[in-house]
């Protein structure tokens, strides 16, 4: 039985969505089960309506609440009964397979570094998503977790990017690129020159160079690395220039001869490309290098991101990930 | 008499557009004098079309030009009858009021360092392009000129910014904003964090915190401020991104049923969008903190472009733009 804890509280939406992806992901998997952590009434009253899979759902009740505005770290140390905390209570003590949440990021990562803990080697976790560019999928690592960068981490991170991604994907040795603002070698700030040398002699990545930011969208790559504030930027910049540009265009439509016969056509292509760039409704993002397979869905995730999570994180673990990842990465 | 010096090479278009743009300039103004520098043969020929403003151009040979594939230093240093090199000889010996270049940005940027110099007490000089958001334009600064930046850096972009939205859109106090990736004090990497201390100290700027890079197409804001990577980063990843909203927004619908009745008009919509990130188009981006107002546009410049960036460097000059910086900006 793969088992799969569901923090059911403090996203966006109430747990409705949570529990209709939980009924959806259930469906398809017949040795799935998943735990779902929140307010018990709320989580009975929506499973009710799904009874016939109660035998694979057990609800742990947990009464406090971590909000989008409460301080990270603080919020892991004393809302002990939120249901983030006691989600990931469960997931350590019960040794449970993995966990998606949808509430607030910093706490998630936060808590996953103190309660899961780091696999033994990894120096900083990194928070994984995954982008859909033009020419497929790739992973975009660190998005965040880490502000302040040494050159190992740019290893590390392209190592454990690299794991993930075969696994994921089934691709072998999958292409590895650094951020820059340019494809020369002598391209971009000391850092980021230092890790490029580092990348190139390191034999266990499939390193291709630097991929100019300007083309992550449209370039063939699989594993893009940065620090965790360069890969914060990018991503909420293409996802703000996305919603900026949609916007504009829908303004600038609406007020031409266009709109009056084909108004509603163009704005449904509109939100679906949109939601193209909105790299949280995608799978949700993996906080790699931590003991259990760990996944932050977006806050505002409806039932299919959420089965998306759920369906990803069934997958690495059938495909053994985490042992994977300890047995041969930091290994030399 | 405004003297304005035009390389009239190394950009991606030949000199036409750039001839065009110099005539459309002196038309609106009686007191501009343009200095072209380039193939002599090449720019008289163009000009023949436009004898009428004969007496208010002068040519300048310049039989070498510097390539988007050069080395900047390099190129600075031993192509000394590039048309960049010598128009910027021009500007310094001859005493003229600006500069602007079409060509390498590298190379550009080297070559007003070395060759125009910095005013006393800058630091580092910025690339400060203007930028079209839905709330009004903006100057990001430092836009890739410094990709390692120190604290101080930060405070001297937000005063050189300030002096310059100032001097340009007539506004009194512009307000600063510290680009970042979230609003709140305590974001940012470390340098950042130092910066925000730094900036909400200082008296003689507008500060207003923390702008996270998510909102800066749709917020209102006049001077953003960022080291040169990170800059350099946020404005590739906009361009790279409308274009590519863009070009999948038009494919996907010309996939639909709507292209049939409608396909030219919303390609139009969309060039027009998109030229609206491209901020190379919008006059130019100016070099601030050296001693003269030095501007490099796109390498694609149009003529309206190339009387833009003319436009901007008039304005600057009759507003006494540089004595103004030297005058106010670095004494206490």
């Amino acid at each position: 039985m793969v088992n799969i804890v569901l923090d059911c509280m403090g996203g966006e939406n109430s747990s409705q969505d949570l529990v209709k992806g939980a009924v959806l992901a259930l469906k398809d998997k017949r040795d799935l089960k998943l735990i779902l952590v929140g307010e018990q009434n709320e989580i009975k009253r929506e499973l009710e309506k799904y009874s016939f899979y109660a035998q694979r759902i057990e609800i742990v009740h947990a009464n406090d609440i971590i909000f989008g505005t409460d301080e990270p770290v603080k919020a892991i140390r004393t809302k002990k009964n939120s249901s983030l905390v006691v989600a990931l209570n469960e997931l350590v003590i019960k040794n449970y397979d993995a966990i998606i949440s949808t509430g607030n990021s910093g706490a998630f990562l936060a808590g996953c570094l103190f309660i899961v803990g780091r696999i033994d080697g990894v120096n900083r976790p990194a928070l994984s998503p995954i982008l859909n560019g033009s020419e497929g999928n790739f992973i975009l690592l660190d998005a965040g977790a880490n502000v302040d960068c040494k050159v190992d981490d740019y290893l590390q991170f392209a190592k454990l990017g690299s794991v993930y991604y075969k696994t994921l994907f089934d691709k072998e040795e999958p292409v590895v690129k650094l951020l820059n603002i340019g494809t020369e070698e002598n391209k971009g700030n000391s850092i980021v020159k230092k890790a490029y040398v580092e990348l190139s002699n390191c034999n266990e990545i499939n390193f291709d160079g630097n991929i100019e930011v300007r083309n992550i969208m449209d370039e063939k790559v699989d594993v893009v690395v940065c620090d965790g504030f360069i890969g914060n930027i990018t991503l909420k910049t293409i996802e703000g220039t996305s919603k900026h540009v949609i916007s504009r265009l829908k303004g600038d439509i609406s007020k031409s001869n266009f709109y009056k016969f084909g108004g509603k056509l163009i704005l449904k292509l509109f939100s679906k490309i949109k939601d193209k760039y909105d790299y949280k409704k995608f799978g949700g993002a993996i906080f790699l290098g931590v003991k259990k397979i760990c996944i932050k869905s977006h806050g505002n995730s409806n039932e299919f991101a959420i089965k998306n999570s759920i369906d990803m994180a069934y997958k690495l673990h059938s495909k053994n990930f985490i042992q994977d990842l300890q047995k041969n990465l930091f290994v030399k």
